[in-house]
């Protein structure tokens, strides 16, 4: 599979009162690294791979996260995240997020393709994963 | 076990570009429902029961959500919160979002009860959870 | 002019590694509590007000925020907000939000009024409030 | 003065339903901006410079921000930041956020330089700039 890594600083806004991540901003992280391996294995930004696929992008089925080590504003740490697993019209994916080279937290998602425009009133379809999206998410 | 539900508002600005709530938004209104669920059977606010206990919070050791239904904007959702089991130094938490009568969202957690300060070098320390939060978070 | 007042629970995750509130969340509370002063002019949801007035939102032109008092997590805050004049397809806002009796945090914003939908490619366009919106946000 | 240029990824969860990024997001952007100067003056992250500095913070006394053109997520936008006056225990800083070659949003704030522990019971006390600091925010 088609592994990306990207480096995350973390900023005293994502702290909280104790001083280390306020957990929820590890979603989120999560959330824009799935982006950023969609848009490295595609070669396209998300603006362009939503209007691409006609596509009204991947939510969230269930999303599971583990907390090993607490990080704390300043840190960088570096988020791995690659696709586990295809299903018919959705695929999971894990991230291994690194403080130094220990694994702090892990998270594990699993998305739908959607298909369409999920304002519109009749709501979000899910739809098959393109063949093309598959093949380069696999890295082939 | 004590039961604690709260509605909340779901606003503009917890929606992403798709019109629905961004997923990590769910994981704060969790965070906040479970420190409802103990100022409520503690009868004290967070900030109270932080001192009254040596108290450095609650932090995740990890969660798991499922998402059924979105949410948007101008929604009122209720989330029903109470422990499902106390372990030694731990406790796990369950979270159910409705959307009407239709659950939208669940979630769980495990939370390690953690003494101290937890921004001192030597970090947090899990400790036995008292037995009188035992039993008020158990509805006795 | 009409004042919405509303309660708003400061949240462990409002907060940061100061144990206080991280000022950005003060632009969200004031931009709900924008929201509630529509809401409650108008007798709708931003939902509703969004399609009954085929209506795009009210971006911010500018925001001019002073703090004066810190405010902490379990902190009940109430923020009293009006609109304090109509131009010709914009508006002003005042916040003012008090911790017990002592004004923390004021927030001033300019916001437009915006027609069509923000997501096309011709983007957004101020329109003049519609008479009815003036009156309503005025108290009359 | 010294100019700390940094590039920002505008992200999904950046973003609201109209697409374009929730204006307290350019809030949180524009501390972190803050803080990337401070370090960049320095040569030493936030961590060590509260330590360094036995240093409560750079709390915001106001800010004023003014929004030019909508981003979106996708957008690589530039941010400059400089200190543009010194005051006795406070100093003005102003960010100017690109998008491309175009201003987009513009933010002023000023912030009180901290000394001790601001989760004290005392609170937080302005205490004059170290020399030091000033000389290189100066770019000196």
């Amino acid at each position: 599979m088609l592994v990306n890594s990207r480096l995350v600083r973390i900023e005293w806004g994502d702290c909280d009162s104790a001083g280390i991540v306020y957990y929820p901003r590890y979603l989120a992280i999560f959330d824009a690294s799935t982006t950023a391996l969609i848009e490295r294995a595609l070669g396209m930004t998300k603006h362009q791979y939503l209007r691409t696929y006609d596509f009204g992008g991947h939510p969230l089925v269930n999303t599971h996260v583990r907390f090993f080590i607490p990080a704390r504003f300043g840190d960088d740490v570096r988020v791995e995240t690659s696709v586990m697993a295809f299903h018919r019209s959705s695929f999971d994916v894990r991230h291994r997020l690194h403080k130094g080279d220990r694994l702090a937290v892990e998270g594990f998602e699993t998305r739908v393709w959607v298909r369409g425009d999920p304002t519109s009133p009749q709501g979000m379809k899910s739809t098959p994963l393109p063949d093309e999206v598959i093949e380069r998410l696999s890295g082939h």
